[in-house]
């Protein structure tokens, strides 16, 4: 009974389906003729862990509610991967080893840029889905040419080459830096990660930096944007302009010297502060007084002016590359200054930048409701130092001064709530640690059978192939 | 079409596998006559969020490993919610609220045991569940009174008043305390958390807590524990009865005086530390040096001895507890420690009792397999201090001094990493804050389409009533 059911099933399939449904056959075998476009769009929030993540739910949605990715059916949970150059095993680790991984399965050092610990250059998701004939897109609040977005179309040993000045050593934040040599264009490399990105096979490529790609490449009297513009890519620096993007060509917006500036900030800009502890408290803990900081509200962010949000990036970037294959799409979309706010300590700064992924989840889903073999993953390249503490302390009724040896931000919320966010992984100014916890993971229907309840990183790299019928093997990029 | 074919199916199932086949309809109407066993079995890790799973992830599986959770089909996160006696919303939680709101479904505030915010009795899962005529149990590797299993069957106002001595106030660790007047024996109350186990529903309880069991009734000549042996209650106190546990009546098992011992400890018994830093540094951070921590191992604790473990505990309480009801069972088991060891900034501590947790599991998970209708629920009450650290910092290239404000603990793992614990939430000695991320959720097949990627608490103790068929509005305790 169920084989004859079966090939019912299968003769309905074929003589009326076959033309709008999702075939993955289809696109394993790179056939473009029978099927519906597939599109992947790869959403990473920067540090974006489940504290970050609650923080955030706490204070956009509420304590009881719920964020538009509590809403997705898929959900689950990614484990960071990094090796030392020795090759022990690291259990913390950054954007750049992660977003490798991510990008291209390998699981690397900290700090490399699509390379793997042996220094190789490892093709890229973005890479095969260009090659195959898939529009490509990056999309991200910081540089284009930082650690995230690099990596999924650069390849340099050390991602602080992100512009040419820099790539064959010298002086960087006043210590002497060595560079990237063997990738910089005066010694034959593919150059600094801003040339690489002005060759690289990326269709829209929006977000920061145009300060690497103002700079001029080694032994020539263009910059990197004016060589780019000479190939005829189509450069932007206005908001304003991505509602009228060109329907043809490769494209590259930027918006702001370095990252973008985000939404939101602390009141008069003050981020987490130590307790004000007395000095007989420092001679015996038992002793003495300790005050929290003021509580603080989030403010606007006065020099956010107009900077285009990572939505109205996002949706620019879809409509652009819909436009521009038959085939589908791969895009990725970060938003990258959680983590940078959350080394700055400044948990509004995270909480904004977070509003800004949930409203690029809500233009990948309505761009998903409309093409329907859209793969939409949301995901995090790593941890971050911020935790949601006790406001008052667990141990606030025990007659002694208590309060974080780190430093603390009591965050007023709608809701009127105070939530107390702790920073303390080190004592550096404005320099938090990553952390080691495995990160969250999202997915639309689509991601069912796709993503699984417990992922690496690298198999998330897998499953993106997979969805496109795309094969690492087959090329090189 | 779609009509008849369900009209055929409604026939097949009636004729041929009703007496098989599970049928919620047949648990709601409460008859008990025609279905397979149902069972829940709520696994709880107290403050097991996702650092301490990554850190139990590389230590016992390694960095690239999947622990048996990480195997589970059905997987997502539980936020957690608490409020101020004021209704003020509060963002980070304690045992006691977190696990009355898993046991009752109220949303109520720190400290409460099975009562809600206007200090109302809410009747539990557990409750409802031997009142229909499931088998009943609780196991945890605390004393039973403890705030976890005392919120499934007990009712007091505040959860420090596990014994009768200091239900009527007292003086509790040094200080003052006025106890929980309003539940005391001598006050025409329930009585203590001991008192009210002791005549609560509850078939198979396993744990610490003798002390409390062994205070007197007051009023009475006889102790809590002897009074339950009047009643018939079996009581045993060595590891080496639960192997013959009666098949019918009531069981208490109490294995020490208060909190099991835990598994592991680190290197001599030490915890993390804070980093030696010069006095040059404290006056200017740019100045001076600092030390880490010597790095640690985790070894066995010597204090162990022949402490049950929990698996031990848990494939006892499901034999004895499948022999007692063909209906089917409920069973909350709890691997306290993760959450004490963390606030005793004791990594090693944590990890050996997360890997208690996966043996509980994977007995639970063998008696899922032999028990087909067996709902099997991870989870935990909420979040906890440990990060994990970058290994060396990500900063070590900065000629200046870096370190944790906090303590840390360098954990040597078996695949020859160095994992870095770092502990910074208060100045307390032993006792670091809780955190207010949300938690990981775990189910077995079973699980799918019973719970959702996202729920609250509350959500997770509707999603176990109605999968039992138990209706709370039907019932009082």
């Amino acid at each position: 009974v169920k084989q004859s059911c079966l090939s019912l099933l299968a003769i309905l399939i074929t003589t009326q389906l076959c033309l709008t449904t999702p075939s993955l056959n289809a696109a394993e075998s790179g056939s473009t003729e029978t099927h519906t476009p597939r599109s992947v769009i790869l959403i990473i929030g920067d540090g974006f862990d489940d504290q970050h993540l609650t923080m955030a739910r706490n204070y956009l949605a509420g304590n009881a509610g719920t964020l538009g990715l509590d809403a997705l059916p898929v959900r689950g949970a990614v484990q960071i991967e990094t090796v030392s150059p020795d090759g022990t095993r690291l259990y913390a680790a950054d954007s750049a080893n992660t977003a490798t991984s991510l990008a291209t399965g390998a699981v690397t050092n900290i700090g490399r840029i699509g390379t793997d610990a042996q220094d190789r250059d490892r093709v890229t998701v973005l890479e095969l889905a260009a090659h195959a004939g898939y529009a490509t897109g990056l999309v991200s609040t910081s540089s284009v040419t930082d650690a995230t977005p690099a990596s999924f179309a650069a390849h340099v040993n050390i991602r602080m080459c992100e512009g040419p000045d820099i790539t064959n050593g010298g002086e960087l934040y006043g210590q002497p830096f060595s560079g990237c040599p063997s990738d910089a264009t005066q010694n034959g490399g593919a150059g600094s990660i801003a040339e690489q990105l002005a060759k690289a096979p990326v269709d829209i490529l929006l977000g920061g930096g145009a300060k690497f790609f103002d700079q001029s490449i080694p032994g020539q009297s263009q910059t990197v944007i004016e060589w780019a513009q000479a190939q005829g890519v189509r450069v932007i620096r206005q908001k304003d302009n991505l509602a009228n993007l060109p329907a043809s060509g490769r494209v590259i917006g930027l918006f702001d010297k370095e990252n973008l500036e985000v939404r939101w900030r602390g009141t008069d800009g003050r981020t987490a502060e130590n307790a004000d502890v007395s000095w007989l408290n420092r001679i015996d803990w038992r002793l003495g007084s300790s005050a929290d900081p003021e509580p603080m509200e989030c403010e606007p962010n006065p020099d956010y002016g107009d900077t285009p949000s990572l939505a109205a990036m996002t949706e620019a970037a879809l409509t652009g590359l819909a436009a521009r294959s038959d085939k589908g799409l791969f895009l990725m979309v970060e938003s990258a200054s959680i983590d940078k706010q959350s080394h700055k300590r400044n948990p509004c700064g995270s909480i904004g930048e977070i509003e800004q992924l949930e409203e690029a989840l809500a233009a990948a889903l309505r761009f998903a409701d409309d093409h329907p073999n859209t793969l939409v993953i949301v995901t995090a390249d790593h941890a971050q130092a911020a935790q949601i503490l006790p406001e008052p302390s667990l141990f606030a009724a025990v007659p002694v001064p208590v309060y974080s040896p780190g430093k603390v931000a009591r965050v007023k919320t709608p809701e009127g709530g105070v939530m107390r966010i702790n920073y303390a992984t080190n004592n550096f100014p404005k320099a938090e640690e990553h952390t080691g916890a495995n990160v969250p993971l999202f997915g639309n229907a689509v991601a069912q059978g796709v993503l699984k309840p417990f992922m690496r990183q690298r198999d998330v790299h897998q499953a993106m192939l997979a969805y496109l019928g795309l094969n690492e093997e087959e090329t090189t990029p």
